[in-house]
């Protein structure tokens, strides 16, 4: 990529990018929705990724190559952004109040197929009675305490009903994942989501119902899963980029991560053993996920530009709107440091650390910026 | 405000309102407006909002009229977008990396006088050997621990000498103010800021040079600050909205939060006590503010449309990256929470919660939308 500065052409790079910016390492990023994509298909079960947390068009045509072709969002507005980028098969996989039913219909009206979720028998009626021709899964709880019924709850069957011909199946995510360490855990966990939703698929059918989507996902889950038979399609997110919490739940290592934030340094102060970055609370979000874990990052990791961990011990220790407070366990190299110098900030979180952003700069292993590629974010 | 909706024109309100998004309310708006305004006045010291919370022009030109006119800003994206809107006095007070300085000069050379900010010898001189005409602040450390360099430290003088005929004055921003929870600390706070400018300010113009401005400011010290004499202007910034932190430190009342985030009802689940709403980490943020508090919000306080506290103790419990977790410690009225209610979220800190979201809708007391305003995000 190029850019026209002071009458040059210049090739632009991580050291002349203005920051904070995201930074996306295209290498990484393939290399990890292929992993999924081998993982998944091991099993069986059709791959329709969740792009709540790259929310490009870029990203989810590389994500669903030689895939069913089909999409997880988790707002309208992505909804709208990837059928505008002609993606014709999307899952809106957060319930939506009854007012925005109209405008998710005129989705529908424009040949693209739209799949809503519900745990509710008034929001079932209301968008049984609606005109869309929506189809339906209904929601489950596989034990996250988030949204969903219990597989056995009596309304299942009266949300069922409700639906008539809208209801498509079923669906269900184990977020409750993320409180694992390690791969035995997660393997217990999936094979609970898919038992919630075979549960609850059964029931259906036990009572005349059709119930063709029975889906589940996460992205621990969906990576250590033993067996999903009876499963039809997976919705992992996180796993194309990867983060310090995927890290520490013992899904990938930190050198899959492909989202950093890339900061300059501003300052610093030798005596308090800090540097001060220009990403704060906005830039990195205030995402503290790692703090539960042995490896409290703060609100992120500092690498060099080269995104390796060549500071010692390094995280952003606090944040303020705009600001970051770096810091160490061991004494900082402040030569290595100093003023103007770019690091990259590896996130607790990518959905949330990548949503303040509007776009991406993309790398290929090196400096270069090899593209630039937007992100829909808003409701 | 009007909106088309099937042929019909009709008036836009929280009623018909798409989820989740910002409302502002107006009047409170103008009120806290004008009691800052007094209260800086009445020191004898001129008002430079900071726009870092409200980031919109509509806002920026209430805050300023019948002030001297200077704004305060966090980043050149806001300074560029400020100025665009015809602002010409602009403080950037937070320290810019050396790469960012030919774009804050193409300001310059638009006519707009731009304040920069440094504790950074290294920086300092850049500023100084850069051909655009800018003013700079030297930022001190009044306690925070933030950015800055003490008033006694011996830098002071080099950064002075180093800027030249660039040097403008000192600035601070006692952010520790927000450990306080009661006027008389933050009087005590603020008179540590007064002192740590004029310290500064003193000793450079006791080395021969000038010190014309002499910035402090924070939303809780510049609300109970007894005495600023030998100050010149004052940057608070969050009183313009308020929040539930800034209630809690004794800066405001529940009844001065004029920004709030309208959200549905999306579920319920009566047996854990609990209703789903459409806004999570992403709509509300990740601030935490007042965790450390004796009344620990959650992700926010969830109010009934009109933004009275209808509901009892009601709070957002838990967030994910679209979902927000309502919960009490007494039962929830389930029959006022039913599916589709729409509820207004009081924020932990109003610059973060506001940062994802694009425009504010303005209300003014009732729920009749009568405005929508931009806001300018990222960097």
């Amino acid at each position: 990529m190029d850019i026209r500065q002071a009458n040059q052409v210049i090739k632009v790079n991580l050291e002349n990018l203005q920051t904070p910016c995201l930074v996306l390492d295209k290498g990484i990023l393939e290399r990890n929705l292929k992993r999924m994509s081998d993982t998944v298909h091991k099993n069986g079960v059709a791959l329709r990724p969740h792009l709540k947390t790259a929310k490009s068009a870029k990203v989810a045509r590389m994500a669903t190559a030689g895939e069913a072709g089909g999409i997880t969002v988790s707002t309208l507005a992505e909804a709208e952004y990837f059928a505008g980028h002609g993606f014709r098969d999307i899952l809106v996989a957060a319930a939506q109040p009854p007012l925005k039913l109209d405008r998710a219909a005129k989705l529908v009206d424009r040949g693209v197929s739209i799949t809503l979720v519900t745990d509710d028998p008034g929001l079932a009626r209301a968008i049984a009675a609606h005109p869309g021709a929506f189809r339906v899964l209904i929601e489950l709880d596989s034990g996250d305490g988030r949204a969903g019924i219990k597989p056995e709850d009596p309304s299942l069957i009266e949300i069922g009903h409700a639906l008539d011909d809208k209801l498509a199946g079923v669906m269900t995510h184990a977020g409750h994942s993320y409180e694992c360490r390690d791969p035995e855990c997660i393997a217990i966990v999936a094979e609970t989501e898919r038992s919630t939703v075979l549960t609850a698929a059964s029931r259906l059918r036990d009572a005349g119902m059709h119930c063709d989507i029975v889906s589940v996902g996460s992205t621990p889950t969906m990576t250590y899963a033993e067996n999903l038979e009876g499963v039809t399609e997976a919705r992992p997110g996180v796993y194309m980029f990867q983060d310090l919490m995927q890290v520490e739940i013992g899904v990938c290592r930190k050198e899959d991560i492909a989202l950093t934030v890339l900061a300059s340094v501003i300052g610093s102060n030798k005596s308090e053993n800090r540097v001060l970055i220009d990403a704060g609370a906005l830039a990195l979000s205030k995402d503290r996920s790692t703090q539960s874990t042995p490896h409290d990052a703060g609100f992120g990791e500092v690498w060099d530009i080269s995104a390796k961990s060549s500071y010692g011990p390094c995280i952003v220790m606090r944040v303020y709107q705009e600001h970051g407070v770096v810091t160490s366990s061991e004494q900082l190299p402040f030569d290595e440091l100093a003023l103007g110098t770019k690091v990259r900030i590896g996130p607790n979180h990518a959905c949330i650390t990548a949503a303040a952003h509007e776009r991406y700069y993309v790398v290929d292993g090196g400096k270069e910026v090899i593209a630039e590629w937007d992100r829909i974010n808003g409701w």
